[in-house]
């Protein structure tokens, strides 16, 4: 059973109605915004809130699932990319478009839109979902893949570039060439794509990571 | 020599100062947001900021250069289409990707990271924007390909929705993962790519096109 909240100088706020799990949210978003995502504890949020981290946990689940619903997405991603991950990189570029999308075109899309329009315009969201997508999202990508660090990351910077562009010109800006293709049409044009970025042969990909970060190159 | 501009209730606005510019772009906002691109006349701009339309194209140049100017873009883009338009579409992604990551890589990168996060964040802009880029640019890419006009849209929005992905990854959003690489090696990668979405076979086009918005299908 959730803890009741610490007296507090706000009035009105008792478990389970709005204004406490809108406290949650609001003393989350700045904590995110000042620490970023991996130094941000439940513990500091349920604090700066003045509930038990016990309620933080009961109306949000993980840290994960909070910081999402700070940002608007009310979708788990890092359980989605689990499961897409789970029979291999084979075949993830084809499952990761064909399933973000069809989330996008569903009754999520306007949380959606908002939340990618707040993290590209909002450079508090900018930067903690920089990071939350670095390490919740890219890395479980890359230690799904069998290349040295670099290539990985140049790989999944391009998945991730190409899917976010899809995501901008279709459902932010409403481009009509990117409105008016099925997303079974995009899905069968853009999954082999993303596919071959991450595992195919590509344009001297030697060659791309020694012009490319330099690091960790073999 | 560009006509005086007519009294006004504004004070100390003369041709050749800020203000007058700045009446310009603020009447070209204006008029842009309200009734998109095409419709908008420099005439009426120059009506709406109580100068001469000599003096609107002595400042800004053609009615496509004020509206770059409105969205603080400083690059003559549909210029750019024209000559990376020239030898054909043949060689046309990748001639366009190194070109406007160049361009992104220069000192006009500010200004367009803010043009491109206010087309994203700002209704009205997207509205014009999205017109603006489907008459000027887009419209330039479908008359260059030799295909159905269905199938020229999915392929160019395509080109459109990963470009815009790269600029929004690398430059506004800042992804470890898009901005380690160096633009040479981005172009090595997408080009290709952008080209097979142009010219090549990929995944069943005629499928896509079945599937796809439907309209002018052969």
């Amino acid at each position: 059973m959730p803890a009741a909240p610490k007296s507090s100088s706000r009035a009105g706020r008792r478990p389970g109605n709005q204004d406490t799990r809108g406290a949650i949210l609001a003393a989350a978003r700045e904590a995110f915004a000042a620490k970023g995502f991996a130094a941000t504890s439940i513990r500091a949020i349920a604090a700066e809130a003045e509930v038990d981290a016990a309620l933080v946990h009961h109306y949000f689940g993980s840290k994960q699932e909070l910081f999402l619903a700070t940002v608007a997405l009310p979708v788990p991603l890092p359980d989605i990319f689990d499961r897409l991950l789970e029979p291999g990189i084979d075949g993830f570029g084809e499952r990761l478009v064909g399933t973000v999308l069809a989330i996008w075109e569903s009754d999520a899309r306007p949380a959606l839109a908002a939340g990618l329009r707040s993290i590209i315009a909002d450079p508090a969201m900018t930067r903690t979902m920089r990071e939350f997508a670095t390490t919740e999202l890219m890395g479980r990508v890359l230690a799904a893949m069998d290349v040295p660090p670099a290539e990985a990351e140049l790989r999944a910077g391009l998945v991730a570039s190409h899917l976010l562009g899809l995501f901008t010109a279709r459902y932010l800006i409403e481009l009509p060439a990117a409105v008016g293709p099925s997303a079974e049409a995009l899905t069968a044009a853009v999954g082999p794509v993303l596919q071959r970025y991450l595992d195919g042969d590509f344009a001297h990909a030697d060659d791309l990571i020694r012009t490319g970060s330099g690091e960790d190159a073999p």
